[in-house]
């Protein structure tokens, strides 16, 4: 394979994704509460917009006024977005030993830049895992949704929300088959459980990894 | 070969290439200005910042409060210039049948990024190719120069232009080389000579090329 995957030997790298609405947010959010109250050093961030250059490419890709953009220019800036975060965020966290949580990473392009505009999945995958150094998090959490069940009112949604159901549903299916590629590092959870049973489950599932992450 | 290359079927492709004060501005101007009356229609237009979503690229790679950012964002982000550049602007002009000059192109990201920055020569290529769907110039003319011979007072420079003469020198060689590489799609001339020299050089070689391109 041409993109085998590197792991970071401090540190634990822990991803949450899913479409809109599944909740990403305030798991990542209690589990960033957890680990910190039980002494763990961590990093709580996201994708995209969590860094300077980050902030404008959110702006330009996220917001309605943006209009039409070729599908190759949004996914290029997606991936400048990563580059920045993975090199001045999240690896020097890692470096340093800590917990690492991010809210979206590598599948949320695939799956919005693939399956939903419809690239061809090797290339972008190739640009993505250029941009990011093909460095991968321990543990992927998939908040699995019908994505029709996660939609506010479309005035309140951005540039991607705004797509058809169509597209929300390739975007679903395209993290569940992620997901099946590399199960050791996945964890797929029913979105629409109680929010504290999906947070007890991603505790139970990252338990075993933290010994690698130091205490404050 | 992975990338062999598109070349329009329509239209013609000119694109200007070299370091800083080679005169590219200037050559692309006096083509369009001599095509034009000859009942050419032409498309002059320049990378990084033609489009709208190439306005804030510009902005956030060249200017000077940007600051340091990761080689493989900078990258990324004049790709996502590039992509969106040839999708809604250029490849529509060719089809149209005009002719296009545009000042800077893929050339450009592969010697500043490439070798400027040093970045994995292959693996930049890829990216630069894809954003572009491999589209190339029917004629690039290289303006050569002594990148000291070109420089503006540090002051008045721009992010890329304040690199060091060693930067300028590795970008000047890769140019070079990208030209030899294609010699049939290349002209390479010495920037300091006149312009009116140079300006004959160029439409003499383009001469033949221009049965490909409708007019006004």
């Amino acid at each position: 394979m041409r993109f085998p995957g590197v792991y970071a030997e401090h540190g634990v790298f822990v991803c949450f994704e899913g479409g809109e609405g599944s909740g990403k947010s305030t798991q990542s959010r209690l589990l960033h509460e957890a680990l910190t109250a039980r002494g763990h050093r961590v990093l709580l961030t996201f994708e995209p917009g969590d860094t300077a250059v980050g902030k404008d490419v959110r702006r330009i890709v996220l917001s309605p006024e943006t209009g039409d953009l070729d599908d190759r220019t949004e996914a290029l800036l997606f991936a400048a977005d990563k580059a920045e975060h993975i090199e001045s965020m999240v690896r020097p966290a890692l470096e340093r030993g800590e917990v690492v949580i991010t809210d979206r990473y590598v599948d949320s392009m695939l799956a919005y830049q693939g399956a939903g505009r419809v690239l061809d999945a090797a290339q972008l995958e190739e640009v993505a895992r250029w941009a990011t150094a093909d460095l991968r998090p321990h543990l992927t959490v998939l908040l699995d949704l019908d994505p029709t069940a996660g939609f506010t009112r479309f005035e309140e949604r951005d540039r991607m929300e705004q797509e058809s159901v169509e597209f929300h549903q390739r975007v679903r299916e395209a993290f569940v088959e992620l997901a099946k590629r590399n199960p050791d590092h996945y964890l797929v959870l029913d979105a629409r459980a109680p929010v504290d049973e999906v947070h007890a489950a991603v505790l139970a599932r990252l338990e075993p990894l933290l010994s690698q992450a130091v205490s404050a």
